[in-house]
């Protein structure tokens, strides 16, 4: 019963495509998740070639874009003038019904462009949104909007809430979420103005638990943390920081001493199980909501595996049919959504 | 040449008062550094005496105050209605010039209140701001506004980068310090309509670098990151919640198996020595910037050390002159600065 999952790759971006860009969709390609590895077929073909062995290469299907966007262009600048560029045809693909969802690890401005132009915004959505993963003591958790508008109206932060909620039911597979508002005290009534007036347009949302704080977000208070997405950038950005310094730092510390050294080799395997239990490239990278397709922009330096563990989140969101569920939640409830 | 520098605490305030605040009155107490312990001075007293063999005692007076705020209250609202309260006096000490700054591990909001309308703003200070000391891999850094005000105008920014300057040159050290705008992209033009339009503001400040983002506080990329209260507070609370998380993550994963538990205790020293280098406690607390005196907020939960570097931190803003430059200063650009 279920329709065959399609998902197309932007084969060429990324800091280290097309090599894992190619081999992340063969990773990832099987039955039941088929691949459109889009960028040069001239580049592209020869490194799929030499993966012929590999069981999931007769499900990766390329399709050419002889164009590229370099991370130093200007993202929306350069879809416009770059429509037959990896990232475009990749996004393009699933506006044409063709794949239903599409990665890339390039340029994140342009991915966001590419996928607000191509596959247009869900009707009802006024602001497509980025929810991210993040890792917390309670597991994965979301963050939306976690970049893709500067400035939010408070009913932007309901959608982002209906939308954030889906996500965790469809790919984080909470049944139930609880959401809160990130604000700077737990009281109602304290945070900004935006905070007071989108309180009350959250309190519809099932799950709401009212306003979190920081400190929530690492202790996983909510499963889906709403925000603007200039806070929500700020956010990611410092969580993704604190936990570099910190890995860093404690590296530098251990090596200061002899007997610290033996102790960093005797606890390197737990500390290396840990890392990879905490990272959110297993769940996939950060997807845009809003648009009539998965879009899932993955991190520049990501390996084979994220590429790979992004192409499976698209897929698993394609197979829940968060879109299609967002589309339908959205549509509900036009009066309290609409402009 | 120098005259006496008196700092008044607030000695009911905190989780663990009046023990540690009494204790951290002592430590800090020298020919110095006169310190006013304000409190109910039949709490007080015994507890004072019984360390009179400390070197510190005697340069230490007791401030009777009958009445504290517990941390359960409306923080404003408790300041008007307990004018006799520990904190409220504290802040008075100042306002009478019978102290320079006053220090409180209490209530936050209490002391906010109590600090901004006893000791007053400094003319031509639109909004005092909170500046916190945080951690980065460039050493100590200064994060303002970290929460006093939950929206800000763009010349509020442009002055919490002059009071975040000068307490850096003041209380940090650092001669010249780096200033940046907190935002969600390097490239100007980029970022919420409030960093827009602040961001020519910003330009006039000695130091100003450009916007960073949240990755740049970990990495120390300046000295000074001048952002709103709301996206400061969930920015100071995040990481504090990151470190927390973190460790006791690591805590976890390394004490899973024998080999990790014996790792962990070899580099156990090495990493406290970490911690006690990263604590911002040793630089002592939150400050509240633009009123007529040092206004300092300890962490609750803090120790006597945290006390008594609160109060250093105090006394070396009182020496430096922070309130008098700031009021030079933000005198001397009314055209700017005024509303």
């Amino acid at each position: 019963m279920t329709r065959e999952t399609v998902i197309a790759l932007d084969g060429m971006g990324g800091d280290h495509a097309p090599d894992v860009t190619v081999q992340g969709a063969v990773d990832a390609a099987g039955p039941n998740l088929h691949i459109l590895l889009v960028g040069d077929s001239d580049t592209l073909a020869p490194r799929l070639d030499a993966l012929a062995a590999q069981p999931g290469h007769r499900f990766v299907e390329i399709v050419h874009a002889p164009d590229k966007i370099f991370s130093t262009e200007d993202g929306a600048r350069a879809v416009r003038s770059k429509p037959e560029s990896s990232v475009v045809v990749a996004c393009q693909t699933v506006r044409d019904g063709r794949a239903q969802g599409a990665v890339s690890l390039g340029h994140t401005g342009a991915m966001m462009a590419a996928a607000t132009l191509h596959m247009r915004r869900i009707p009802g959505v006024q602001r497509p949104g980025i929810a991210v993963v993040l890792p917390s003591r309670a597991g994965f958790i979301v963050l939306i909007d976690a970049g893709a508008n500067a400035d939010a109206r408070p009913e932007h932060l309901q959608q982002f809430a209906i939308m954030g909620r889906l996500f965790a039911q469809g790919v984080l597979g909470d049944p139930a979420p609880k959401v809160g508002l990130l604000s700077i005290g737990e009281e109602e009534g304290r945070g900004s103005e935006l905070i007071q007036q989108a309180t009350p347009l959250l309190r519809e949302i099932p799950g709401f638990i009212g306003n979190v704080e920081g400190r929530d977000i690492p202790r996983g208070t909510a499963r889906v943390v709403v925000t603007d997405g200039f806070t929500g950038n700020v956010a990611l950005k410092l969580y993704e920081g604190s936990a570099e310094f910190l890995f860093s730092e404690m590296r530098a510390a251990v090596t200061e001493t002899l007997i610290g050294r033996i102790g960093g080799l005797l606890i390197r395997p737990s500390v290396g199980r840990m890392r990879d239990r905490l990272d959110p490239e297993a769940v996939g990278g950060a997807v845009l909501l809003g648009v009539r397709g998965l879009a899932v922009i993955g991190h520049g330096s990501g390996s084979a595996t994220a590429v790979a563990n992004a192409l499976h989140t698209a897929a698993r969101g394609a197979r829940e049919q968060v879109v299609d569920r967002l589309a339908a939640e959205l549509g509900e409830s036009p009066g309290s959504l609409s402009t």
